[in-house]
């Protein structure tokens, strides 16, 4: 056991940052010696997350206290609340994937998009962990961004494309986990069952992330729906090219672009999100539709789409196999 | 009650149909004195559907039997067995509203999509049921078709645009009872629940309505999806003009189009299916975002997507006020 | 609409409130003239419930204002919260149903299972509102007590064994709803779908009620479950007898105490909740197994266990057809 | 990878079966060498389950050929068609264990419940899996019947209380996955979501595993409920002992009991089923109101109820650890 990577969830109580210690705890690299939660310190949390079976205890965080007993950091704390502690971590020598949107962004666009930012002095180290685009920069990194589900699942089905995009429509259909464990109005189960409705239609913050990763001049409209779902997310991609493509020159981008991807699949089929439930996969189907390609890519919100990719992201950072512990 | 319309419904048995029975049935105006079903004729209709309460017993189809005792027909059989009942029918003097598929097209469009039609003499004087597009078409018509479920919230979504539409993506999220009563794979609770997924991604036969009522010219792509909900249906549009407008102007082309609609509502914000549940209503809200214009529809897929406009139909053509029996 | 009765709802906003709204505005004999809530003072009821369609704005409550608007009044409040409020509106002469438990139980049995009691110089005049065993009471009070959902359900099974009952298991499932419109961690999407459990195995409160109301001496066993289901539930119940009674007797007992019933009815088979949705009614299939009688019995906790049954009651307090408005 | 015990999944393509073939392609000792379908012969698995991942395609039953490539089977099909597969297998030596109810009973009570056994002559030998209660015969047998899914639930939750039990109602509540895969009006999404109810309220087939797996004597009653989930089971136990133990030395029994079982928690609070979903766990929580004793006992009605339990036998079978490759 000695010569595995200790490794400490920040934020563990939440959705999020719970399959994160599921993942580390079940990891056969890594050694998971903390959890920490604001509210629920003190709770065990196999009794907050039965199913997980994670024996240990919800501490307060404290950077000393984890530095001492952890070499990485899994921190799934709520937007604007993660940089402080993240900042904390990275200067007692910790590597840190940060779950939320406070590293995911440049500098202006963070800006833009949430305000000032509480430690802009690390943005520019910080690399954007969607795997499947950034592999090498990941590797080196000490601090990385886990991408937002929606982008995960919208940037992976339209990466072959980028030569060509010219404009794409993504809407995306999620499960309730997405907007967290806090109780409201939103997540309550009466205002979930037997609706669907979008949200933040002028606006959802993920488009930063998009349009950050999409090329430059793509026009793109993004619009998220809540579906009477617990876990899974799918994206359904409708892209205008700047040239014609036959369905086999479209077929083919995608085979080259996921050849090597251990966890993207090309589906005959279009994929349904059950498919991926509680796995680290994305599953796109393609296909060409008069001048549109269509391409709908589903994975699992709190997997691929944020636990799943945070560990991913973690292999790499730490020279472990980049599958280890998600297969 | 002597003065009062008597109806009959064929195919009572299915979901639609059994929502057709439902309202002719307490519509004030109407006499429900006939239902009839294939492979359920001997059972009492309201055994099937107990919430409903329709106290009569399923016949066999017979339309001498059904002349006797009814002025008009609503029929829910499926696409490509309506006709023959149809035509029936018709022939002994009913008025009829058809819920299936088979005379809402042009006979091209229709061998185009569907093969051969079993009673092409029909078609020209069919009128298209939706009721916002064509209402003086159909208070004079003998045959209605009503339209189908993704086609009545889209181009309701659309229709204020038409004037300027050049593309326009429908993305639609439906409930499993658009896919019908039979048992299928296709509906067992397993495959709905915790689950999303398009399906007939390239050429739902609802394409053809949309090909039919909307403008020449206009691109578009129409995808459906199946969510985990019993009832509802949204249809998120992305359309594309062919000329800017603003935001104003936009808001302004939908409150012309219905301010006098009587079950056609503007929302402020972006509508749920559970606020339409068991209503003709249709509710709208609609947004610019850069050169796009989002239209989200709402509707019960049951209701306004199938019965409800059914009778909505059956009232105009019987001279009845348009909204009776669906308030 | 001068004759109309004038009434209002106090607590409109919760579930069981608004549902009573819903009730009264649609009512042939019944004004709806004011509807109050705390928190969501000010917005528009249609806004918050638009299937519901009451369009009246949200008050404060006011007991003077409202008295000056109205005969009569639901009282849709939390347990403990709604004694003063009924309280105030007795004084100035308005007859009131109330939903909450503050006035179902005498002043002993309160006081044990509730603490002190606001108003105990009522108790004795209210009546308890199951409607089937207290009709004559009611139609003369002035203040009724809607029953809670568990024991509407599960005395409604029962009441035709009350000769004979020596013991009884009610195992009951209930719908969210049932838990109120506060977002809670056992109202989240994400704690309710997938999942069934027990709560309050050693007490839920409506055990006081079932205590009152069952002969004295009968041992029960009373356990709700919590299942993914918005709206019904189902009191499953297992009874002993204190002599062996034949398949045709205890069917005799049922059809005799429930012929002129015009909410309860007898089901051939085991009744499902949906067959209830939405409605006032209650559907009970009984059956013997051995020296079991099961009975098993279905409602809308909203309807008849809670808004459906406070109408009924106040049709006979206001000398109305008791089920004016209920069918 | 020699060495390891080579395995045939009969009848792989129901949800059962899916599941063996699931555990036994992940198992470390074992080797998935075949898995068999009758109507889905020539599809692969992965195709049908893409979350098991299970990389084979489903073959026709031809025990000659199973007999060439496995040491031991999971039989997983309907009963009444499981025996002679069963007994093929066995004729050519494998080990098996049986998913169906075709050996789970003696043979006097068989006929009294199924009517004619196919290969009476092996009831003698084969053994009730229930591994808490059969753990050393299971270890020497070749044939193993594994428990319905209700007995498992409700005996696990009944057997510590097996010297003084005179009376128990179990009210069990289950996910639709228990119907099996075939599409029929019971499993049909319509059907199942917002509702809930009792089915075979006069003798499900499972009672004939409780009476014969109770002391002689006991009287109970056994009712099943078919609730809106997919996978999960709670059977709610309300038992009446032949004297009154205290609620200490009820916690007792069930600590002496299940002490040392690796696969039965006793749980603080009532346990949900999502608290023991795809694992082979049972969650007990038992409580004592009055004379009676509440025992609620969650299991996953596919894995501890069905695939996860028949592993567990055949780890005994096999002379393996027990909970290996079901951690």
């Amino acid at each position: 056991m000695g010569d595995r990577f200790r490794v400490a969830v920040v934020g563990a109580a939440g959705f999020g940052g719970a399959v994160c210690a599921l993942l580390a705890h079940r990891h056969p690299s890594l050694e998971l010696t903390a959890v920490t939660a604001r509210t629920d310190a003190g709770r065990r949390h196999d009794d907050l997350y039965p199913r997980y079976r994670v024996p240990l205890v919800l501490e307060e965080f404290d950077p000393d206290r984890l530095a001492e007993r952890a070499d990485a950091a899994l921190v799934a704390y709520p937007h604007g609340t993660a940089a402080p502690a993240v900042k904390a971590l990275l200067a007692r020598g910790l590597k840190v994937v940060d779950l939320s949107a406070d590293f995911r962004l440049g500098r202006d666009r963070y800006e833009r998009w949430y305000g000032e930012h509480e430690a802009p002095e690390l943005l520019d180290d910080a690399v954007y962990g969607l795997t499947e685009a950034h592999r090498e920069s990941i590797r080196g990194a000490d601090l990385v961004a886990a991408p937002g589900c929606y982008p995960t699942a919208a940037l992976l089905a339209l990466l072959p494309l980028r030569e060509h995009l010219r404009d794409v429509v993504v809407d995306a259909k999620s499960g309730v986990s997405g907007a967290g464990r806090e109780a409201t109005a939103v997540t309550h189960f009466v205002s979930v069952t037997e609706n669907v409705e979008a949200y933040k239609v002028n606006g959802h913050r993920h488009s930063a992330e998009l349009e950050q990763e999409l090329p430059d001049g793509t026009r793109f409209t993004f619009v998220p729906h809540l579906i009477p779902m617990e876990q899974g997310l799918l994206a359904s991609c409708y892209a205008l090219l700047d040239r014609s493509l036959s369905a086999d020159e479209v077929q083919l981008l995608y085979r080259d672009a996921y050849a090597d991807e251990p966890f993207v699949e090309l589906a005959a089929e279009p994929p349904g999100t059950d498919e991926v439930r509680e796995t680290n996969r994305c599953r796109i189907h393609v296909t060409v539709a008069g001048e549109r390609v269509i391409a709908l890519s589903a994975i699992d919100n709190l997997w691929k789409g944020a636990a799943g990719q945070a560990l991913q992201d973690l292999n790499l950072m730490l020279g472990l196999p980049e599958t280890e512990g998600l297969q």
